[in-house]
């Protein structure tokens, strides 16, 4: 029996891994997302808080620096790879970001879904569920959502946020978080 | 009480009208469309298929023709966008195409849905549905696609087909016709 994988894109402070969570305890599944980030460490030698910050966003100098070949985004990039491959072999699951709705492409069993809400909307949450300072959510916001994009165009080649690439496109701001989740359920 | 609106954007071929369609005869509201064109057609004077033709897609020589005034495509433009809003305020509706989600922006009452799906899928259904010629289908969707994104940009300044403009995109070849109109009924 074939594995069912859903995979959820997000912008930063839309809810999106909260909506994964959620929608995988419901189905009773597991959500890969801080967990995969530890197994992608243990596999690659990096330090966690290091692929959290790289492992998903384009960071300062990045695109200058593969005069020398790959550069240690790269490598991170194939294992992160090679990580997602392999937990979609395993089991149904949900898979939060890391473009994985990019690396299982050639899947039919797959539901790749992108979760996205106004700019007031994440600031308010971000202030509220990550306790970030108050000044100036947006700007963070902004600095994220643009490292995101480049990201994704780099390793993808896909564009960020474009509803052509996705099954299912949800604004968690306007819909809220657990209708999201019942949408998903009910999709599974 | 307030009415209650569902605007619903969508790619040519993806069957974004037949889900309108369906939504509304199961909510048991009016859907606007066809019905929408000969509204405007009484109102403006123009004949309806000149409506039908002008209304929603950029047509040959429409971007350079303003140097004497408005065209008749901007006069059109207006005369819809007076009539959507007329239609808001009468009931609650769906309505298809148009660019009503724009049109309908400050209204909180609404829900705007993207339908889009594969080329292949839109292909395919344009010669099983409309009759179209089996010959590049493909060649009269891109066609299709590249105009009424012009449109859009024209009068809306929104990026056509990016997730961040709607509430909820569904790729209708995926998901299929009935579980969108599933999808949008439970919403409402």
């Amino acid at each position: 029996m074939s594995n069912r994988i859903i995979t959820i894109s997000r912008e930063f402070g839309s809810g999106g891994r909260t909506i994964g969570k959620k929608t995988a305890e419901k189905l009773g599944i597991p959500c890969y997302d801080a967990e995969l980030i530890e197994k992608i460490a243990e596999e690659s030698g990096f330090a966690a808080n290091y692929i959290k910050e790289e492992g998903e966003d384009a960071t300062g100098g990045w695109l200058s620096s593969r005069a020398m070949g790959p550069t240690n985004q790269d490598k991170l990039w194939l294992i992160q790879r090679k990580v997602i491959l392999e937990l979609a072999e395993k089991s149904s699951c949900v898979i939060v970001g890391r473009c994985a709705d990019y690396i299982l492409k050639d899947r039919a069993d797959c539901l790749n879904v992108f979760i996205h809400a106004s700019m007031e909307y994440r600031a308010e949450r971000i202030v509220k569920v990550y306790g970030d300072q108050k000044e100036s959510p947006e700007r963070r916001l902004k600095e994220k959502d643009k490292r995101r994009a480049a990201y994704h165009r780099f390793y993808t080649d896909m564009k960020w946020g474009h509803a052509q690439n996705y099954h299912l496109c949800l604004n968690s701001g306007i819909l809220g978080i657990d209708k999201c989740v019942e949408i998903l359920k009910n999709l599974y």
